[in-house]
């Protein structure tokens, strides 16, 4: 068999944290727009949150029960009860009509607003509720604590608190207390639109029948749905011909968007039309990055309709794609969305298998993450790590990372593993 | 200050575990459904994936380069080329019209099928393709392994073959995965709808303006969007007013959910039209679960429009209504979704202050869990353990559990934190 070649020189490409630097230049945070709470999950907060009320609003109960002045019941017992006069009672919703004073109480609801004078509520079961005879008395058989039982007024939050800043990533806690706090609307950052487009003569659209000779377009899909899970908006066109005027015109459907993500002609070596139509239209960077999948990148910006949009060139095969668009789409997605650069956890495990680096690149291995029987993390290298296979990325949960210039990574080394964190792996391994 | 009382003995409660069992022995995977591809993402495969197709289909190239036969470049180095005839070109999408004989070649693009004969494809850059005189003629500067640069015939997958199983959550790959084989739909799992309605005449919806003795509608928004984040549709209604008729009327509009969740009015101690409502209309039970928060819980059916509609009753208190929304709804809905019983990620961390459980249920605390500066793992308690403080619940990153029975746990002991895992708070602190 003939020899790999090696070469541990690669004056000329950029790593891959330069590429994702370059990228992320040409992004920003995008517009604010206002939007129903209901729709906002996973977006950022684009302004700092004050309360224009205090949370609770007022001192209200935390319990069904009898409000009573704490003192009075200092020294009341199961034997020997406490009785107080019952001098009405309080629904959640209802205000109080009367103010407590010694001896009196009043019968109160959860969530209904303490009555002047009262300092704790003494719960149902621990008074003689249900065996009293008169509504008008009730028998308290427990001394409370003063304050017990009753939620007060800005215990949560106080008026004019900053309670979330700008910047911060909307969860169903946070839709919670943006409810609480009444609002029905929020400043985000407006989610990106990602115009979707794979190249290629060779493409068919899955549901069509397959013909000699053809392949059907997967990149569109595993794109589109990463785009989704990342939080973005992805519009897709079928796929392009590798024809000047099929490549433009679907471009020209992209005139909306906020990033263009096309998939496969991007190569150095490739004398296709997609770079043509590229360079012609934009200005644009045609890259070699210094890792293994998904060497060949390109970026930049291309006119559509006078507007100069960013436009992420992938590699075709369907591994790359993927990967190159979890290393640099991800990361623009995030930028345009107001998130804080978020790498993959990496978790280190006990490598099963030799993993070869042949052309010194860094080199992104699929491997599948587990726990032994002995507790131990071991990650196990799919066996074909070709860049077409890619049942390999649903077979595996994350990356071992080779880096640049190391030629093996040996069997029962511990290594460093990215995880792909889009399934639930990480909670069985750390478990 | 009155001391609290300690209650060890729970006999009338049921365990978290017990509750979840009797909830979940009620459910079941909801219909297969057959759905859009790009509209998969998170639901559950219900039908084993077996491919038609191959993928790839056929040999093809893995590189822009020469398709050639193995044995006649096994002696080719860049000073001794070997010169080998062009006798076509090959584009991806389109067949070869010759078959490969020794001494010749074809020029091939990456993804076009390999023309018979050839065995292996030599990439441009090894060729003397830049400052060769004749197209028909082209230099060989590498030998190269047979088969090298070439993607076989179902290296990915293979016609036949059982591919994803029933069960099996969608993920990215797999979508790219199902569109690689052809798919432009795929049976699921259908997704539940949830019905959501927050009960209490002390309510306002956000958007109203504040009034005196009410709070604002949180319940809805928390659980909505819960329920949206493990992949349910969320329907909602308004808050219902505590009276049969609007109560009644609200329930009446969920006759084709598959989940009915409330909110407040389910205490055992609480004598309110909920319970009444509920009661009559179904066959309800009314629980205290041994955990805090989140006792009281209703779960049952009640009948609209002749279905027997599931309903869980959450406490009115929003941080309980969210971990009992997260203890139980969460697991009911992945059981609608043929999902695979998925318990948080519990991780080990010293306690920084004590927790102290007044009345021996089991305690889920709210914790930061963070990385301190010498990498040990620190879990600080929230000050306010309130069920009412729902800033809390987005300040904390998990639940300390204090078990049942458990007074305190101390300072600088080890504990188990259950991480909500809704935020990137993992790879923060695995890293």
């Amino acid at each position: 068999m003939a020899k790999k070649r090696k070469s541990h020189y690669h004056a000329d490409m950029l790593s891959v944290e330069e590429a994702r630097e370059k990228i992320l230049a040409e992004f920003n945070p995008l517009n604010q727009v206002k939007i129903n709470l209901n729709d906002s999950l996973g977006c950022v907060i684009s302004k700092d949150i004050i309360s224009n009320i205090s949370v609770p609003p007022w001192n209200n109960s935390a319990m069904d029960g009898y409000a009573v002045v704490k003192e009075d019941v200092n020294k009341a017992t199961e034997k020997k009860m406490v009785y107080l006069e019952v001098i009405e009672e309080i629904s959640a919703g209802e205000l109080p009509k009367k103010s407590i004073k010694s001896g009196q109480s009043a019968r109160i609801m959860t969530g209904a607003p303490i009555p002047k004078g009262a300092s704790a509520v003494v719960p149902f079961e621990d008074t003689d509720e249900l065996t009293s005879k008169s509504p008008k008395l009730i028998g308290i058989k427990i001394d409370v604590a003063k304050f017990e039982n009753i939620r007060k007024k800005g215990e949560d939050i106080s008026q004019g608190d900053l309670i979330i800043k700008n910047g911060i990533e909307i969860t169903p806690a946070i839709i919670g207390v943006l409810a609480s706090i009444g609002f029905s609307q929020i400043h985000t950052y407006r989610r990106p639109k990602i115009g979707i487009l794979s190249t290629g003569n060779e493409l068919l659209e899955p549901g069509e029948k397959i013909e000699e000779g053809k392949i059907f377009n997967s990149n569109t899909f595993s794109v589109s749905s990463m785009s989704k899970l990342f939080g973005a908006k992805p519009i897709i066109q079928t796929h392009s011909l590798d024809t000047i005027e099929d490549l433009e015109n679907k471009l020209n459907k992209f005139e909306s968007v906020d990033l263009i993500v096309t998939s496969a002609g991007v190569s150095k070596g490739d004398y296709d039309v997609v770079k043509d139509v590229l360079s012609k239209n934009g200005d644009m960077n045609f890259w070699s990055v210094n890792m293994r999948p998904a060497k060949p990148l390109a970026f930049g910006k291309i006119k559509i309709s006078g507007r100069d949009i960013p436009l992420l060139g992938l590699p075709g095969n369907p591994v790359s794609a993927m990967i190159a668009f979890e290393k640099f789409g991800r990361y623009a997605i995030d930028k345009m969305m107001g998130k804080k650069v978020k790498h993959r956890p990496i978790i280190k495990a006990i490598l099963k298998e030799d993993i070869h680096n042949y052309d010194g690149r860094r080199l992104y291995a699929r491997v599948k993450v587990e726990k032994s029987s002995n507790s131990k993390i071991i990650a196990t290298p799919l066996k074909n790590q070709s860049s077409g296979v890619l049942t390999s990325m649903f077979l595996s949960n994350g990356l071992a990372i080779c880096p640049s210039g190391t030629d093996i990574l040996n069997k029962g080394q511990e290594i460093d593993v990215e995880m792909f964190g889009w399934n639930e792996e990480i909670s069985e391994i750390i478990n």
